[in-house]
C-alpha cells in the first residue's frame, strides 16, 4: 500500500531500503542531505522509519507482492535486514532493479553455514564449525573442540537470539531440543578465547571502490552489542590494518555492495571472522557524528554507486553506547537531566516502545580521551535506562 | 488537509513548524535524531521540506484555518520564515498553543522600522536610519548621512530583495516609485563603510539558557549570503565577544526562544546591526558538521526548552559555500564529479528546482585550514553551479 508518493522525482534517484527500523530511520538524514528520494518498506506507520520517512510503503519483507510494489519505481534496492528471501531478490533484479547488496551476496548474511562455507573458500580466518544434524553429531564436534563450544541457528538469529554457549552434554540436549526456525539448520562452533571483539566495517561500491572505516572494539552484553569505542583502544596498527584487510578482503570475494560489518574476535594472537552484516551495523553508529561520512551516508553513496565519503575520525575518539529498554518508560523525560550535566552528548532514539533489552536509542560522545568519553555516554544511557537516577 | 497522520505520539512532543523551505527540511534530521514528532506546514509536497518530512499539513502560512488545524496536535509551533501576520500567531497563543518564538519578538523580524526601533531601545548598535514617506523625505535622510545610502521595504524583503543601494536622487526616484509590500513603508539608511560581515548567532530558551555560537565572517554577492567561515578570520577576541553580547542582549531584551541570527556590520573600528532573524539562518548551516550541535538541533532543544547543546566548533574552522541556480539542472550529476575529487566534502542538495540564483543546496568543509576550506568548498560549488566544469 502507498501511503504517500513520492513527489518531483525528476533526475535525482530514488533508493528504497526494506525494512522500517532504526537503521532505516537513521538512514533517512544523509538521504534527504545529499537530496535523493528514500522510501521504505515497513510493516506498521508506528515502526521506527515510517515515523520520520515521507515515503512509506506497508507490507512485509517476506510478501513477494509488497516487495515488488515498493521497488516498482526504486533505482536501487538495498536493506535494513537480511532477511528477504533470495527468490524474491532474484525476482527484483529479473525486473531490473538494482538490488544491492545482490542477493548472491546477502544470502551470506542470511545463513550462518553458507557464510562460513564461502569465508573459508575465500581464505578469511573463521572459528572451527560444522553443520549438525543431531545431539550425537554435536558431542562428536565437541569432543573434538572441548567444551564451552557454541551452538547458532545457521537462520534467525539476531541480538543474542539464536546463540547458546553450551557448558555441558545436559546443556546441549535441552539447547537442542528447541524447535530450529524455518529453514535453519544447527551450527556448532568452536569457542574462541578472544581477548576483545571488534568489528571492522568497509564500505563497497558497485564499481569496486571501497573504503575501510577506523577498526572498533565493540563489547556485547547478553548477546547484544552494548558499547563501541573507535577506533578500538590498544589495538596496534598492524592488527588493525589486518583486520581492515579482512574486511576488504570478504567484501570484494562476495561482491558485497554498500556497508559490510565484519565481527572479530582479538584472540590477542589472531583474528577470527565471527559474523557477517551486509548493511549499516550497531557498530558504526558512533560514525554519525565521528567520522567525516556516517555508515549510513556511504551505504546509500555506495548502493548508488557514488564515489565513496571520506571514512575517518573527526576526533581522536568515538565512543557509542547504546540505550536498551529498562525501566524508564518515557525516554523523552530523561533529556532534562542528561543535557544539562553534558551539553556535549549526541543523543539518538528510535521511537520505538520500551521493551526490556530492546535497543531504544544510543548515545555518542566525540573527543580526546575514550575513558572520558565512556564514563560520559554510559552515565546518559544509564539514566535513560533507569539504572540511576541522577 | 493532513497528508499523513503522526503516530505513536505517547509521551514524546510534537514540534510543528510553518514553512516547508530548506530550513525546515533540515530540521528533520534533528528532530529524528532526538525522537520528537515533527510536522510541517507547506504550501505543496514537492516544497522542499514536504519531500522528506513524515507529517506534512499543506496550506498556507497567512491562510488562519490552515494554520490552526496543523497546530492543533502540536505541543510548540515555529517557524521556517517570519512571514505568519501576528493576528494569527496571538490566537495561536490564546489557544494555548506554545508558539515559539512568540508574536511581541517575531514583529521585530517581520518589520525592519519596528526592529530598529527595539534595538534602539535595548542600546544596540545600529546604523543611522528613519521612516520615510517620500521621496523628498529620503532626500533630507540624504543630506545628512550622505550618499551612497540604503534604502529597504520594511517588509517582505529577502535574499537580497527588497534592499537598494542609492547612488544619486535619480536613483532615489526610480527605486521609491515601485509599489511597496502589503503594510510596508521605505525606510532609508546609512551605508555602513563595513570591512566585513559578521553572523553573531545565539539559542535561547524560554527558560532563560542561552549559548552563543562562534561569531562567523558571511560575504553576500547580490544580496545573497554566498560563504561563511565560522571563526571569522582575523576576528580578535574582544570583538567576537562584543558581537556575541550584543547577540545575548538582543535575543534577552526582546524574549527571543529558538535561534537569533544576528547580521552585524564590522567597519573594523565599531560593529553595528544590520539584520535579524529568529530562526536556523543561513550563516549557520556549518554548524550541521561543523558544530558539536547543530543551529537546528539547538532551535528544537531551544523551543522544547530543553537543556541548549554546545555550540563549539569540533575542528579549528569550517566554511559554507552556498550552490545557487546556475546553468546545470541537474544537480545530482555533478556528485560523481566532487565526490570523487574530494571525499571530505559535506554536501546538502535541498530538493529544489534550479532556477538562476536560487539558494538549491550548500557545500561544507570542516578543517584545519580556513583558505585550504574555501577553495575546496567553492571549488564544489561552482561544480554544482556549472561555473566550471573541472
Amino acid at each position: 500500500m502507498a501511503v504517500t508518493g513520492s513527489v518531483l522525482g525528476g533526475d535525482r534517484p530514488r533508493v528504497g531500503m526494506v525494512g522500517g527500523g532504526q537503521l532505516a530511520r537513521m538512514s533517512a538524514a544523509p538521504a534527504a542531505a545529499l537530496g535523493i528520494d528514500f522510501r521504505v518498506l515497513a510493516t506498521s506507520l508506528d515502526e521506527s522509519a515510517a515515523q520520520v520517512v515521507s515515503d512509506v510503503y506497508l507490507g512485509a519483507h517476506d510478501d513477494e507482492h509488497a516487495v515488488l510494489e515498493f521497488a516498482a519505481g526504486c533505482d536501487v534496492v538495498t536493506f535494513d535486514h537480511e532477511h528477504v528471501p533470495p527468490p524474491i531478490l532474484e525476482k527484483l533484479e529479473a525486473r531490473g532493479v538494482a538490488v544491492r547488496p545482490g542477493p548472491h551476496a546477502l544470502i551470506n548474511a542470511q545463513d550462518k553455514a553458507v557464510m562460513r562455507r564461502t569465508l573459508e573458500g575465500a581464505g578469511a580466518p573463521v572459528p572451527r564449525w560444522r553443520v549438525v544434524d543431531s545431539v550425537g553429531e554435536a558431542q562428536e564436534f565437541a569432543n573434538e573442540v572441548g567444551y564451552p563450544f557454541i551452538v547458532k541457528t545457521t537462520r534467525g538469529g539476531y541480538d543474542g537470539k539464536g546463540v547458546w554457549r553450551i557448558d555441558s552434554s545436559i546443556d546441549l540436549s535441552s539447547v537442542m531440543s528447541s524447535p530450529l526456525p524455518p529453514g535453519a539448520q544447527w551450527l556448532a562452533e568452536e569457542a574462541v578465547p578472544f581477548v576483545q571483539e571488534l568489528s571492522a566495517q568497509v564500505a563497497r561500491s558497485p564499481s569496486g571502490q571501497t573504503v575501510a572505516y577506523p577498526v572498533v572494539r565493540t563489547v556485547q552484553t547478553n548477546g547484544i552489542c552494548s558499547e563501541v569505542v573507535a577506533p578500538a583502544p590498544g589495538l596496534s596498527d598492524e592488527r588493525a590494518v589486518q583486520a581492515q584487510r579482512i574486511a576488504l578482503d570478504i567484501a570484494g570475494a562476495l561482491n558485497v555492495t554498500g556497508m559490510l560489518a565484519v565481527e572479530i574476535f582479538d584472540t590477542g594472537d589472531a583474528l577470527f571472522v565471527n559474523e557477517l552484516a551486509m548493511r549499516p551495523h550497531n557498530s558504526g553508529h558512533w560514525s554519525i557524528e565521528g567520522a567525516v561520512t556516517s555508515q549510513f551516508e556511504n551505504h546509500l553513496r555506495a548502493v548508488l554507486d557514488l564515489p565513496l565519503g571520506s571514512p575517518r575520525l573527526v576526533a581522536p575518539h568515538a565512543v557509542m553506547v547504546n540505550i536498551l529498554g529498562g525501566d524508564v518508560g518515557n525516554l523523552y523525560s530523561a533529556y532534562r537531566h542528561v543535557f544539562a550535566r553534558d551539553p556535549g552528548l549526541k543523543v539518538h532514539l528510535y521511537g520505538k516502545q520500551v521493551k526490556p533489552g530492546r535497543k531504544v536509542g544510543h548515545v555518542t560522545t566525540v573527543g580526546d580521551d575514550a575513558e572520558q568519553l565512556l564514563v560520559r555516554a554510559r552515565h546518559a544511557a544509564d539514566y535513560f535506562m533507569g539504572v540511576i537516577d541522577e
